[in-house]
């Protein structure tokens, strides 16, 4: 792409340093700020200044949080002797979102990767180790998403923790609710039928 | 979405300000910027910034360009008397990467679109018509995109310049009706520059 402005490169060029967005689709978003009032650009660039320079992680479970402890490690009515691991802030949401959970969480901040350059110490489980041996902890439900590097990181984990008396499980993988059978994924599928639970349990639910 | 930080939901909210990026995108795009290093937010927010207040738009064309007279303008081995009626910066980079094409531009900055609440004054179709009245200019080519909205634009501009003895003509539709400009290939483009019909022609189709 040949620029007729180097104001314009550069915005370009930085936009599309963002994953999944190209050159083209950078242009386009650069040159809708454009036809939108400055202010529009100001406070997204201080919104993303902002946020970079000034976010805090909880010491506790490692979520981002504007303070030492965030609401969820800071709530006396949740369940702290059960931990749900997860990969991010994304997944801390989305299980958040469903009202079913009352345990705290530890957010490892990502998957083991050697592809990607992140190796176990970039992320966050000795915390996880120290919190184990400290024998505060009953439970741990495992709750990384089902990929390869996810049954990675939880097997490495598994290998540091599985000789404590903490009991450890993994979140039931199945075919979604309102999903028809003939469209899931055989894996899933096949899964979701070895693993199968007493017809009561699921009735009560 | 309940966020864990202002700082995270502010950056989420300003990022899905732009045009289809949804929240969940928007997430995932600030998520990415905290784990990269600090300079690569810094960068990006002085970017846009440097731009947004900074830009320039070239006197005599209106294409985006750091200097009062844009380079394509300022070249002298160019036709200035034959100028080609684009809609923004993206339709120019297009036409000029065909090389076919060796007279000046006229950016109109947009289209008449009265559910974008984009009226004919909000375009430079003064500054054309002025152009049309000076005498210098022997042809126009209309290359808007042939949407409902670009016909409308060129009719309009179409009616206050028909009874000048400048040559009205448009680019020839090698491309599918409805396209944008941007996304063809730079063979038919050029050609279709090339092949250039008269706009009265046009018009019956
Ligand atoms: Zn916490
Ligand atoms: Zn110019």
């Amino acid at each position: 792409m040949e620029f007729s402005s180097k104001l314009l490169e550069k915005a370009v060029g930085e936009m599309s340093q963002l994953p999944g967005i190209g050159k083209r689709t950078a242009l386009r978003l650069v040159l809708h700020l454009l036809k939108q009032p400055k202010d529009q650009t100001r406070f997204l660039s201080e919104a993303l200044l902002g946020m970079r320079e000034n976010i805090k992680f909880c010491k506790k479970c490692h979520n981002i949080s504007d303070v030492e402890i965030c609401e969820i490690c800071a709530n006396d009515k949740r369940n702290h002797e059960l931990i749900c691991l997860v990969e991010d802030v994304r997944d801390v949401m989305a299980i958040e979102n469903t009202g079913q959970y009352r345990g705290i969480y530890h957010v490892l901040g990502g998957k083991i990767s050697p592809i990607d350059g992140v190796g176990p110490s970039q992320l966050t489980i000795t915390s996880l180790v120290d919190k184990v041996n400290s024998g505060c902890i009953a439970e741990i439900i495992f709750a990384l998403s089902s990929t390869m590097e996810g049954d990675t990181t939880n097997f490495y984990i598994y290998k540091q923790i599985k000789d404590t008396s903490v009991v450890l499980s993994t979140i039931a993988r199945g075919i979604s609710v309102g999903d028809e059978l003939e469209y899931a994924d055989e894996v899933t599928l096949g899964r979701s039928i070895l693993q199968r639970i007493p017809f009561e349990i699921a009735l009560k639910k």
